[in-house]
């Protein structure tokens, strides 16, 4: 999974200049679900028996079971996990199976970096086993620290330090006079999905990559380090995949179709996700002596990390020897499936997944989202035994090999997705998770219904709603930040949810199917530094995060009462009011950005006609002026503001064909057209054009950022059409964004028809 | 003197929503000084004469000689370097003398500080020499670091970190649960002038202060350390005084009054501004242990150094024994002051001044200065060979005792308080000053004045005016700000003055005694961390500095022409169209924090009604909510918006007069009452009231901080008192400006008159 820190970056990117239609007063009542759809009381009946099935100490018990050996994808201990979650599954009720897929994940075979010059230093690469930590000394099949689909090679090079090797690092190497072609660079890790590092690497020239955590971003600056704190020691090291997953997550040797034991493959040399150069994680104790020995400009302030050095960015004197070579074999990457088939809508699915794959023994990455699944499912198991059966389709599922690039979650969707585009409701993802407050990204027409949920779940500690408590921070911190307005986000009808970029399992099911998607977890205050490491044990997870599982618990109360209620309301509860007024804000978004960029244009261009880079320059240092702009064209916005405001006027009309509606009067045959149509609305953000560069990822509303891999673009055709300039882009998208709304607003609008003629 | 960053500060400071009256259409056109009252082709013909009296040559000499030693007040080369000026004013054709006075001003006995908990070490509080430093190996006489005005004494107690020292960080620490009662704190230098550190300790019940440089905002992490670069090592120590210099700088024992050789004394005990408690500076090489030593709570992200550890604020289990005595002795203060009578207006006095005296070699601090002045006299001497005199006196003074408290140029005004008031026209000071921008300070009734000059001086590196260079900064970071308004500071007709608080010499002058000031420096890219330590030398300052002193000859041929103009002007250069506009923003600034005040107030309260504080807390950690606020009343600004709208009318009704006004039409005695009352303009913002708590600070435009101490605050009667929540104090003073502001206009309007009559 991604770090939560990615979360509450996206959560700010999109809250910058929205029209906050809801913050308006409402054009009309807008009823709640229970009201629309479900019976209340047999509803808060199934729901409040629901939770007595939960019990933390369950958690406890399989985490403590799941995380004692290590079970990353092809390890004993994968598969014994598999078998198990399987085996409660069926335990519990479900019609349980493991599927199964064949994907290419490679193994570490040779792994060694040195320093060869100015001295010789052999760096540790190895992380000891500390005190009162049992399992951080159970080292029996644990990967050491690597990336996958890192190439194999030897190579050789001078050091250049690249900040986070992100583009605009980039732009600012080159300004400082500093190329790093023929080199091998150092990155810190953070800012970007990890691929992206080597990926800008390679295209600008670089030989090798390597990648460490910096303690300002990731271990003593943050705070105390373990075992003393839960922050990442001077040796914790952040392994992870850099598979180019924002151009395509899943099995690279199978792109866009399931990894079954026959599928044809691609040989590694045609896999176009595969890293093109060598690239190794490291301690911020392995990368102090080779930062330390950089000489060359002093970097710019921004770039500081928390090394007790003058940061320096090269080239060398440092070099570096790099050697790396891989088993490049193929893994079965188990995916234990329980099913619950519905007593009434058979053919309507709704899911749960999170992956349980790990890359040492991942307690919190991510068997603490894993029982709190389980929890679910057993909470749902014993509902069942008084009689009762959801009236659509369950699905829980737990994915491997998550971790070396959604694997098994993008081969499922991949192998079913003719059955997916039919049947699927809903995908709700979990992963990770721990303690504080609940995070929520996913698809905006769930958004008013997530909110009706976290009024009524209450915080395990404060006794306060999960909203109330949300609500509070949200208010702290518009007042730390001197927000006087009267208008505050504060005081939405409903607390957003966060656009999803990628990340984890919800991926293929958002961005490539279409389905409407959730992720859902807990955080904010379990403070942790064991990403990735060796160090994300049971007895991390018990000392500085949700050790009671309290907030584990609570997530299964989340969890359980929106598949519940996507279960058993007899219409389904998307709703779009909430839709179009993320939608409105992601085009000011968009034409903000516009303005920007013109203005930054222009302005760039004046300074240069002044002469104002060179006159103010520091002779004593390299800065050279940035390049000259092309002119930004005029983009004509029309097609898609006359869309948005078709689609905004559909939302509304939807709400109030629900209040003349009488609720249950509608046929069985009248329901399931309405649910068809309804279901479709996001579906219809999928366009078969795809994005540019990258067809796998069709939907028009948001997108993982090519150059930024986790955090998310809203309207990506759009937006990374205007950062790239590539205008062509921007016209094209424009108008199939606009076309996308327009077929959203034609399923609204049928919906509506049908129960208007009620 | 203080360091450079607090320029930036400032200036960043008035540039907040301010009315910019310049950059509307001006209403009429504005005339120069030339234009007004000079002989256009004489001037520059004495001008370019200047300019060829000065050879960058000599400042080397100069400063090679008068670094070779410390000198600090009382040690034998301050007397010598004293005389070394003194001599070369006479012989440069001025009436030189040496004015003492005699002052407090404590040297080191005892200086022990030791670490007794967990485990005893004892402090290096040491400067050892550096390679390719010869004057750091020669130590004989050098004081080591200590701090002037700390109080004797000998206390132990457990540490605690309080960040910058200053109140915010108390705040923060009530809501962190952490008292420093009984207890030894430890703060980083910077945010404040250095006595304020241990003048809030002491309020706050602290028994001992220590200060050190951090490496994040002196030290390694801003660039390479001496002497591999410019900035400080981890052995330097910063020096300084923490005499209580917002409330009164100055002699200690003199308030007021001139610490003449037979003047009244206080006691020590007596004496209002020598702190309560024991004070010592150290180097963070000595600070490291201290602070990894302290447990309790993590500090907040905006209060992390640069150091290898996870900052802890305690209280211990660290603790310390600080054990510090004082020979308490009067030295005498040496000021060479050199006069050349003027030939027309005698009774006129312009006055350069620059102090001498330094914490150890002090090249930068402030021998960079007081050499750029001495080119100038030097200069002006070669002048007058060819039977040209000043047609005003000027007055070149060496201070020294400036680093103990500005003692030598406050005992000086408050020696010559009655004549100053009668005949100084205008007070240019100067401190170390070393490479890139000119930075400008001083009263806004030159602002005018001072640009006419700036765009008329070559960089001496780059091929642009000092203007022009400026500018070119000032728009690369409203570029990089992001800032693409229509409206920019760097359009303003003239570049703003930055409103000056206190740190050097002016101080007496501007804020006592309300003659018109400015201070001029070069900085920005000098990069330096010898501020007040042992490596302040000749070879620091000629590796990293103004090596060739291009700027400080730069320097001195601003300053020439700013003398030259004020001493040859027939009418003096005062304007007050740039002055009602800094005003105006002035007053604009203090409504926007009334507003802000009150808004903060009011959500403070209501997130305290919501108990958001506690809901949002992390129950892992202490951090309690913020007291209840008191309403804040709705303030009348009226009686000052009137005052300062009559005042803008003045002011460009004086621009009308002289564009009706016939160049030399006036009689002589015509032109001296007028310059008599544009004179006055600026005494009249001094009210005999004085500022609540420190009534020798009687200028109601600008003073020091109380709480900040260097940093400027604007109305600072009204602008402290909404600070400090004193409501009375804010009543008080808008009425108190308003009378300051109407008293001006009457100066104004007497000049209109006298000019309308002509």
């Amino acid at each position: 999974m991604k770090k939560f820190y990615f979360f509450v970056f996206t959560v700010f990117f999109s809250c910058a200049e929205q029209p906050n239609l809801e913050s308006e007063t409402p054009r009309i009542k807008m009823l709640s679900t229970f009201e629309v759809a479900l019976d209340i009381k047999t509803q808060e009946q199934l729901e409040s028996e629901f939770d007595s099935g939960l019990d933390p100490k369950n958690l406890d018990i399989w985490m403590k079971h799941m995380s004692s050996k290590p079970h990353h994808v092809g390890s004993p201990w994968s598969k014994q996990n598999a078998e198990y979650a399987a085996n409660k599954f069926r335990e519990w009720g479900f019609d349980s199976e493991i599927e199964t897929f064949d994907v290419l994940v490679p193994f570490p075979k040779v792994r060694k970096l040195s320093m060869v010059a100015p001295e010789r230093i052999e760096l540790k690469l190895f992380e000891p086993a500390v005190e009162g930590d049992l399992s951080s000394a159970m080292t029996e099949n644990v990967l050491p620290g690597y990336n996958a689909f890192s190439a194999d090679g030897n190579v050789t090079g001078e050091l250049v330090f690249v900040n986070y090797g992100i583009p605009e690092d980039y732009e600012e190497l080159k300004r400082l006079g500093v190329d790093v072609k023929g080199k091998i660079v150092i990155a810190k890790y953070g800012r970007s999905f990890r691929g992206i590092k080597p990926k800008v690497a390679y295209e600008n020239g670089a030989i090798g990559c390597i990648m460490y955590s910096d303690p300002k971003d990731d271990g003593y600056v943050v705070g105390d380090v373990y075992p003393e704190g839960p922050y990442r020691n001077e040796y914790g090291i952040q392994r992870g995949s850099v598979l180019d997953m924002p151009t395509q997550p899943g099995d690279a040797l199978t792109p866009g179709y399931a990894a079954t034991k026959d599928a044809k493959r691609l040989s590694k040399e045609e896999a176009p996700t595969i890293m093109k150069i060598p690239v190794m994680p490291i301690s911020y104790g392995d990368a102090l002596p080779l930062l330390k020995a950089l000489k060359g400009p002093v970097v710019p302030d921004s770039w500081k990390g928390g090394l007790p050095i003058t940061y320096h960015i090269g080239p060398g004197p440092a070099k570096v020897n790099l050697h790396l070579e891989f088993d490049w074999s193929l893994r079965t990457a188990y995916n234990p499936v329980g099913r619950m088939i519905g007593s009434v809508y058979p053919d309507e699915w709704i899911m749960r997944g999170n992956h349980h794959d790990g890359w040492a023994h991942g307690a919190s990455d991510p068997i603490s989202g894993m029982v709190s699944l389980m929890a679910e499912a057993k909470a749902i198991g014993e509902l069942t035994k008084t009689g009762w059966r959801p009236k659509r389709t369950l699905i829980y599922a737990g994915w491997d090999a998550e971790e070396p690039g959604l694997l098994g979650s993008t081969e499922w969707v991949e192998y079913y997705r003719n059955a997916i585009k039919e049947n699927m409701i809903a995908y709700i993802n979990t992963d990770g998770t721990g303690v504080g407050y609940l995070s929520m990204g996913g698809s905006h027409s769930l958004e008013k219904f997530v909110n009706e949920i976290i009024r009524q779940v209450k915080d395990p500690i404060h006794d306060v709603s999960l909203d109330n408590r949300l609500r509070s921070r949200m208010r702290l911190r518009e007042y730390n930040s001197g927000n006087y307005n009267s208008e505050k986000e504060s005081d939405r009808n409903d607390l957003r949810l966060y656009p999803m970029g990628a990340g984890s399992d919800y991926t293929a099911f958002l961005h490539h199917a279409g389905v409407p998607s959730l992720n859902m977890a807990f955080g904010g205050e379990s403070g942790g530094g064991s990403y990735h490491s060796l160090y994300d044990t049971y007895e991390h997870y018990k000392r500085f995060s949700d050790g009671k599982f309290d907030y584990g618990t609570t997530l299964a109360k989340v969890n359980g009462r929106l598949v519940l209620r996507l279960s058993e309301a007899d219409i389904l509860p998307f709703r779009f009011v909430n839709m179009v007024d993320n939608i409105g804000s992601f085009i000011s978004d968009n034409k903000k950005l516009f303005r920007d960029v013109q203005n930054d244009t222009q302005l760039r261009n004046s300074l240069l006609d002044n002469n104002d880079f060179t006159i103010s320059q520091n002779l004593k240092k390299t800065y050279l002026a940035p390049e000259r702009l092309n002119k930004v064209p005029d983009f004509n916005f029309k097609p898609l503001d006359d869309a948005f405001s078709r689609l905004t006027s559909s939302a509304w009309r939807y709400e109030e064909a629900l209040l003349k509606y009488k609720k249950g009067s509608l046929s069985a045959e009248k329901k399931s057209e309405i649910n068809a149509f309804l279901r479709k609305v996001d579906q219809a953000f999928i366009s078969e054009k795809g994005l540019p560069r990258r067809k796998w990822f069709r939907n028009m509303l948001y997108a993982p950022g090519y150059y930024t891999g986790y955090g998310v673009k809203t309207l990506p055709g759009i937006r990374e059409g205007l950062e790239e300039r590539n205008w062509n882009e921007v016209n094209l998208y424009i108008n199939e964004v606009a076309r996308a709304l327009d077929r959203a607003s034609n399923n609204i609008n049928s919906v509506i028809r049908i129960l208007n003629e009620n």
